[in-house]
């Protein structure tokens, strides 16, 4: 299976790392950054071009761009690890539409394209007989999408509740078990290298949205949008909330929440029993699926990572590659 | 996609009721119970035959054996939900191998084959190019295969740590939070329907120890039988030992774990951080998958029912529909 990557920061070079560390048949035919590409129908060597990024801050030719490299390898499916814009969600959108048409099956952990375009995108992958998946995109290395798609095949999905957003459930842990404030538990994450200068996309609960919105239109495909989930931060929580939560065996966690039946879609912070199992600690991910047969299944996991990213991103591909390329 | 089903116990009535009450496209062409079966290449009608075996005991016709069913019926996949010897696989173990003679893909939900013969019925399935998937025979409802063999796809597992048994989870759970003894958790299991009269099977650990030999001849291939799991049960645990675990915010659990690198098989109640995600309650199910890239995911679900179990079966035969029927 030859494959090419566009992107190559972090969860790039895991994704190159893993592909030159493992023997998956996995043949890299074309590479770039954002200021360079390169392509070679017999195989880039990884572990070289790893290298040169590393100390050139390149991978390639200056010449090449992104787009020579989805126009012109020889690849079947495209890997595109560019990094989130939840405005235009360029440049990963265009990148995955042009190779889309070009008749190349997709693995994006871009949450951009998947959360601003997603009807058009599957609408355009099914007339072109491609397959389009984001594993990556939601919940890190946990298997979100194949769950919902694969392992609970044919139950009726009525409800998602999920943790996933490792910034604010890593925040509110220390809030609980520490007794800090938002303040002091956010200058903690910052020291600890999960949270940003500027971290309201993540505490105003914009980036656990954004994911929400693609498992609904996953699940209902009914092109919701950001503006449809109804969106409360954590950063106005104050220890005396989170004190009365504990005087109740309780604590609080923030809740992605999409329930069609109700309509609605929330992410807000919320009371729940510490016996839940949604109750992770740290940086942890979780989600618990609601379905009519198999009732709740909850699912438990890293959110964020390089390898852990990787991870996600390579089940995809191997799944693309078992379903759709070793027939061709 | 026509199936056949042969058994008609809880699960096979479960799995027959989801099939005729969801549009999945699938076909009932051949069903048997113990005593009787039927054959139809149009397709049988599935709430007449339920209602038939609710009063007369009978699915079909007296004179129309199982293997009758399997060796005349048209159909692409069997699914097998007869009952678990696990001393001899049967009868199954004949079934599943006629079918695989056959050419017809498995889905089955008996741990008896599969725990048994393992390597011989992979390998038959192979030399037929047909499906061999047993989702319903750990965990439940848990998509614990979809999530090794797919989701974690490219992954290396380390090991697996699982919660496999409900009715000892039950027993467990209820001595840490009421302090009953084990002798009053297990009547009241008993009283509440989670226990058999003979509770040996699930308290001495030989349930989860099937699941688990199931487990790692799926992971590592490597033929290990009943035998080689080190096990001891939850009957001599005293009220004693669980409140010392208590006293550390621990509790106790049935942990059935199998690390290929130290080369061990263990079944055994173990100390537990109250924490840790495989603390489940009551009848829960739960399993922790260590590996090189995702790090631990950890599934929680339920670990019996009829419908729960049923939508493992139809998870694996939606699988089987979309990768080779479809195609074929």
């Amino acid at each position: 299976m030859k494959v090419a990557i566009i992107g190559l920061g972090s969860v790039g070079r895991g994704v190159a790392e893993m592909i030159a560390k493992k023997d998956l048949g996995i043949r890299v035919t074309g590479l770039a950054d954002s200021k360079s590409g390169c392509i070679d129908p017999a195989g880039i060597d990884l572990f070289r071009v790893l290298e040169k990024k590393k100390k050139s801050g390149c991978c390639g030719d200056k010449n090449i761009s992104a787009l020579d490299v989805i126009r012109k390898a020889p690849y079947d499916a495209l890997i595109d690890v560019t990094p989130t814009n939840a405005m235009t969600g360029e440049p990963g959108l265009g990148y995955v539409m042009q190779a889309i048409k070009k008749k190349k099956h997709i693995v994006t952990s871009n949450k951009g394209p998947i959360a601003l375009a997603y009807k058009e995108l599957r609408a355009l992958a099914e007339k072109n007989g491609v397959a389009l998946r984001y594993e990556a995109t939601v919940g890190g290395a946990i298997p979100i999408f194949h769950t919902l798609g694969h392992g609970l095949a044919g139950n009726e999905i009525l409800a998602v509740f999920g943790v996933l957003n490792g910034t604010c459930n890593y925040i509110l842990t220390r809030m609980a078990d520490e007794g800090l404030t938002y303040e002091q538990a956010l200058l903690e994450a910052r020291e600890m290298g999960y949270a940003e200068a500027d971290p309201s996309y993540d505490v105003e609960g914009i980036d656990a949205a954004i994911k929400l919105v693609i498992l609904a239109n996953t699940i209902w495909g009914n092109g919701v949008k950001l503006d449809d989930v109804d969106r409360t931060g954590i950063n106005l929580l104050t220890p005396d909330a989170m004190r009365l939560a504990e005087e109740e065996d309780c604590t609080v966690r923030l809740i992605a929440e999409a329930i069609p039946k109700k309509g609605f879609l929330r992410v807000a912070p919320r009371i729940i029993e510490k016996s839940n199992p949604l109750v992770v600690d740290g940086t942890l991910n979780a989600i618990t699926i609601e379905t009519d047969m198999a009732k709740e299944i909850t699912l438990i996991g890293r959110g964020a990572g390089s390898i852990e990213t990787a991870s996600a991103i390579l089940g995809d591909l191997l799944f693309i590659r078992d379903r759709y390329v070793e027939r061709s």
